[in-house]
């Protein structure tokens, strides 16, 4: 048996085959080192030419919804159809943070990046939008509250990668007594309970929002 | 008179002194722009050498600060001497919100950089402290709250400079047939509204935290 790319011939590198995952995964390598997307900037990683995408991608939004699906893979939303609406929420919440936290320079993007032609990403949010309408969501409310929702846990994402001393006033401590004060008191809760100070803000808010999106549903 | 900068002859270009606000000024030109923010980047942007920078800032930690502080001086938190403490948070939310609106690139940067340097920015948040405080929070639950606030409020500005289509499903709404209903309820809901989807996401979204937040704080 000879491997197909023996044929390739001693002198040549062994270069993957372009394909639509290649070019999804290196593009979000490039996101996660932090610099800016582009078209030129992928090829030349890949070191391939521009051109050559299109056999795969229609281009550069198609890419990116590949990254949207790559990266909400590994947000489960099948807990809407096991747990109450409550829970289910805290659950996806916390996917959905965590899955950012490991890509945090992907966060703005996709923010603002159209969900159409991200299938994968489309069916999550079809199990979460079936998951408020079983608890009795009105239709034109369940949007509004998810993005609500995503809104907060990609700040909060956003907060979790940031240095823990991020508040720390410093040498301007006497000028915002009050201030130094909340964040010394925070910093002993959180040791106390033992979270990270971020841990602490988002298991706050999350409750906070989801105790009043409950209140608002049920008015 | 002879102005000051005639004395420089004719054939030299009329380029303004270096100084802290210029730098603060160009770094967050440089921001908004939308690319990495180096300092060896806005040495090229200012046509001057890096090292020119240290006669008038420490470091990139103290622009990024100066940043900050440009960016916080559009958020008055006045209100939390007048207002209710709910009322105060609604409108100070929706300052924060259109202060990053006007500079989305900013907001990863200002997320995860030390407030440390930033005296401006401080007391903004020792008047938002006094207006918690004021309003009998417990010193230690005072920054989670204002943590995850700000968490809602960032990831909101992001949702805000969005495409308005940007879950629109396309292609693949057959696919998702609850979550395309959901969207076109949403937009429905809107439009009756003379609301942006982004602004009604946000005006839930801020309602069921406060709701909660308040909710937490009286137990």
């Amino acid at each position: 048996m000879t491997r197909p790319t023996a044929r390739r011939g001693a002198g040549r590198p062994r270069t993957p085959v372009l394909s639509r995952d290649r070019i999804v995964d290196a593009a979000l390598e490039l996101i996660d080192d932090g610099g800016t997307f582009s078209l030129g900037l992928l090829a030349e990683r890949l070191a391939v030419k521009p051109s050559s995408f299109y056999n795969h991608i229609s281009g550069k939004d198609d890419i990116l919804a590949g990254v949207q699906e790559r990266i909400t893979d590994a947000i489960d939303a099948g807990m809407f159809e096991r747990l109450p609406w409550a829970d289910a929420v805290v659950e996806w919440a916390r996917a959905y943070r965590a899955a950012f936290v490991a890509h945090p320079h992907a966060i703005a993007l996709f923010a603002t990046a159209p969900v159409m032609g991200a299938g994968r990403t489309l069916r999550m949010y079809e199990q979460v939008v079936t998951g408020f309408r079983a608890a009795g969501w009105p239709l034109e409310a369940i949007i509004p509250a998810i993005v609500a929702i995503e809104s907060f846990v990609l700040g909060s994402a956003l907060d979790a990668v940031a240095p823990a001393t991020i508040l720390e006033p410093g040498p301007d401590a006497e000028a915002v007594p009050l201030f130094a004060a909340a964040v010394s008191a925070r910093d002993l809760r959180a040791a106390a309970e033992n979270m990270t100070a971020a841990d602490l803000a988002f298991a706050t808010g999350l409750r906070a929002m989801i105790d009043g999106l409950a209140a608002s549903a049920s008015r």
